[in-house]
Formats: structure tokens, sequence, C-alpha cells
């Protein structure tokens, strides 16, 4: 019974840009689950279904239309890891047009986990002008961030995890970081056990602000706790606890090896989606409106099973 | 009770080397703790000790003989995190005298977590000229690795755990990363949750091959374990195993926030020591030269506790 769930990124998503989030979403369900269903891997999928929201504008901030840096420029994360504990990750890269395939590439090709900036950029096999990454409407935010001050602000990072049909599981994130980041600034994303993570029993990927990601080691923790068999809505709304703790907000999605699929945030919306199939059956769901907190479907003949805690009040009041 | 746990890295230390280890050890030792006796923070203790260490190129890979990369060059990694949850890190940077340096000064002043390259170097009050990190030796084994062919070898990294008089915990790691690795490369020393860690309860720093730590998220796992009041000596065992599942092999320190010593290696050697006090009494001991296993010395008055556990084997039977 194959799995995708994915998510473009967690914070406010003003109503009038909402549609265009849907049809993101819709068309990375599709460009990811297509290869799932006719037996292909978790790990191609989740690459798949990333590059579509990377190759996505209009939405999310991941490849082109990324944010940019304090600089004006372009700077791109991104990391894919297997099940099996393979990982491939990138930072500060200008030159791909889908950061997620030069993570893969380090994946595939690579003695290293992680390579950043110019030797990042040596692995890309078709290089493009850092330009063409930069839209209008970015370039645009760019100039309303610099007018208003130097706080960094928003994001909008993209992610995916798939279960196959061998029962393997991946997890890909990738992101522009944060409007107006230093440049250098390396994010949750392509750090593996923060905003990144697979191993045999869950693929999970975060969004949000990912410093505070990053101070409390979310993905990992949250791995931990599958491991331990702790309550998954529980050890969800843990680990944004924690990060709420840190000065953070954001979400995130984890897929387990028994099909079950879970998210949660704390930030005014998610993007998020799934599909699955079973036999001729195929279900999915996706949703840029709902409500934050912590829901969990079960695995197949429990898919009624959906829970939802509150989280817990923020430290600060707000 | 202040205490400080510091390590020089894990790997083989030729029996001609030892003596230039031990006495870095010792002036790490001795300039991290004089703060800690007088009252200074975690923090402040963690940064002086890794930063002799840097200074000393006579043992240790970070700052000053570092490893050069594929490329003849050097790039230094570095993280210091505290209790509380502040982290600062930097990495791909070859203008900073002391790396650890650079990387407080993230934590202290910028609201990012992780910087890397130019952006890092950006922030180093006293840039250098990165050909003053070269030394002879360092120069001399770039040399006979070319030579030998393109596998990237060796760690020495270096690293230090703290906790004050006041009760907080800190944990530093710098490293000049794998003598020969791929420009760009980044392993687990600067990233928190991999190769260092603190919270309020565990401060952590690891040495080896770092893509198996950064694989297995080994810094994080090893706090979800004292979370959970898992017995320390196993829960570090298991994180050595699964280091070693993942291809890799290393060594670990860890200080718990009742003054507790541990660490554990599997490699043939851990350059490792810890000084603590009470009232009038110091204790003191390092040594290069010990067998692997992991070691814990629990706090005043369990003094006599210390346990050795053998790992288990390694599976592809080396």
């Amino acid at each position: 019974m194959p799995v995708l769930l994915i998510h473009g990124g967690a914070g406010r998503i003003a109503p009038d840009r909402r549609d265009a989030y849907r049809a993101g979403l819709a068309a990375a369900l599709d460009a990811g689950f297509a290869g799932l269903a006719a037996g292909g891997t978790a790990l191609d999928a989740v690459c798949a279904a990333v590059a579509a929201m990377e190759d996505d504008a209009a939405a999310f901030n991941a490849g082109t239309g990324a944010a940019l840096t304090a600089a004006g420029t372009v700077e791109c994360d991104a990391a894919v890891m297997d099940g099996a504990g393979r990982v491939g990750a990138i930072a500060c890269v200008s030159n791909a047009r889908n950061p997620v395939r030069l993570a893969r590439k380090v994946l595939d090709t690579s003695p290293h986990v992680l390579l950043v900036g110019p030797g990042a950029e040596a692995l890309e096999p078709e290089p493009i002008d850092p330009a063409t990454l930069i839209t209008p409407a970015s370039r645009a935010a760019w100039r309303r961030w610099q007018a208003r001050g130097a706080k960094p602000e928003g994001t909008a990072t993209c992610g995916a995890v798939a279960l196959d049909q061998a029962g393997r599981l991946a997890a890909a994130t990738s992101t522009g970081g944060v409007l107006g980041q230093a440049p250098g600034r390396v994010g949750d994303a392509p750090i593996p056990g923060a905003g990144t993570w697979a191993d045999a029993r869950v693929a999970i990927s975060c969004t949000g602000r990912g410093e505070a990601f990053l101070r409390t080691g979310t993905a990992r923790a949250l791995a931990s706790a599958v491991e331990r068999d702790d309550a998954t809505d529980l050890a969800i709304a843990q680990r944004l606890a924690e990060v709420r703790s840190a000065s953070g907000e954001g979400g995130l999605i984890a897929l387990l090896a028994d099909g079950s699929i879970a998210f949660g945030f704390d930030t005014p919306q998610l993007a998020w989606g799934w599909r699955r199939s079973a036999g001729a059956t195929v279900e999915e769901a996706w949703r840029v409106d709902s409500e934050p907190g912590v829901t969990v479907v079960r695995g197949a003949g429990q898919r009624d099973a959906a829970t939802l805690h509150d989280l817990p009040d923020r430290p600060d009041g707000a």
C-alpha cells in the first residue's frame, strides 16, 4: 500500500494565494505518486514530489521563486534520506534548478552526506544562471522586506515523505530559506535529524523557523519517540512545544512504516496533502486552511481514527 | 562541583605521537578549567578548552594544523551549544584562527544558528590568511594522501563538555574535517544533534567518521535516551553500534547534569581527559591509550562505579 504525504510550508497562507497552493499540492501528489503506484521507490517518489514544488514558482519557497537573502541572492538547501540511512544534502546552492535532485546526486555518488556552496554546485550536472531562480514576485517580496527593515521573515519550505510497495520509507525537504536571511545561513531543512529524517520506522520532513528546529533536534527526537512506541500524536505535539520553547513555530509531516500518516503545526496554516492506494482504491486529501493541531490518519482499515490534540499555550502568551 | 571533560579525537594514535596528545590534553584542561574553578560559565570553559586544542598544531585536527581538503585547502567547522538551547555553528571557514570562537560569535550575535563559507567568514573579527593554518606536517600528510589515492582518511576532531558551578551545561566541537575530503564537505561536528549537543540534562561532543554520525543523529539520539533515564553506558554503546551499522566508527564524550562523566569509543584510541573539583579536592585523568569501550564515572561520592561494556561485533566482521 504505497503512501505519499507532502507539505508546502507552515505559516500564514493568505486567502488569495490558497488556490495556487492547492494546485501546487495536487500537482506534486501526481508527480510523486505515479511512480509509487507503478512500484517505484519511496526515494524516487519524494524527489519527484519535491521537484514539482521547486518548479512551482507561484506557491512554494524552494527552487524557482525561492526567498532571497539579505543580499538579494538565492541560496537553496535540500536533503533526501531513505530508511536505510542513506542521505544526501546540499546547502547554499544557487545553480541548481532542482536542489532536491542535487541532494539526491550527493546521496547516489558522494562519500559525503552534506556539501555546501561551490563544492556542492560543482556536482550540478546542468548548472543554471542563478538569476533564473529569481521571479518578479520573489524580487518584489525582497524589496518589501528591505523597505520594512532587517528582520528575516516567512517560510514556505516544501517536503515529502513516502512509503513504497516494498515497505521502504524516504523523506525529502527543500527550501530557499528565510526571506532576508544572512548569506551563508543554513536552516534545518538540509540537516539530517533537524528538518529531515528517515529510518526503518519513520520518515519526517519539517517546516518553520529553522533555527528552532536545529536547536531542538526535532526530527531525530521524533524518531527516537517512534522507536519507543510513544503515541505519535503526543510525540509530535511535544516536538512542536519544544520548537515553541526555542522561540520558533512551524509544522512537520511524518509517515510510519505501517502506513500511518501524521502531521502537526502551530502556525496559522500548513499546506499538506496525502495520497495512498490499496488495490483499486485511492484515497487522498489536501488542505491549506485546516486548523492548527496534530492529526494522525492510521493505516488501512483504521482511517477513522484521526485524533487532534490542542497544543500547549505559548510561553510568551502570543 | 565544576567538571570539564574533553576529547582530542578518535582514531589510531601512533605511539610516537602520544606524548604530544597528552601534553595537548593537559593544556586544554588547564585552559578550560581555570575559569570554571573561578565561577565562570560552562560555555566559556568549553570554548577555552577547544581553542587551546585548535592552537595546538602538534596533536589535534582543528584550527592550526587542521587536515587539508582534496584541493589542499583548510576548511574548518565548529559548534558551541549550551543547556539553554543556544547554539552557534560555522562550517567551511578558512580565515579564523579559532573556529570555535567564531561559532561562539554566531551564538552571541546572530539570529541564525549555522553559517557557512564566506557568510560565516564575514563575522570573523580578526581574519587571517588561510595559509597560516597550514603547517609543514599538515601539508606533508596531504602529500602522502595524494600519493596514496583518493579515499578520505583520518580524524582528530576535538571537543569539550562542561558543567559549571551554577549547574549549566555546554558543549563545543571543532574540526578540520577529514584529510582529502571534497571542498564544501560538512561533517557532524558543527551540526547540533549530530556531533554536538547540549540541553538541561546532558552535553555531548562526538568524533569519528562524521558521515555516520550524521546518518544516525548520534548526539540527539543520546540526549533522547538520557531524557528517558536510560542507563548512560548502554545508551552510548547503542549509539556507537548505530554508527558502526552506518559504516562508521568513532567516539563521544557526555557530561550529565549530576556531574557524571561518560565516554565511549570503538576506534583503537580516543584522546580523552577530565578534571573536576569538590571543595579543595581536584580529581583529574587523561589518557590516549585506553582500551575501546564505554566508561562512566559517576558524580561525587560515586567515583568507583565506573563500568565498561564490550561493544557488539562489527557487522562486517572487521
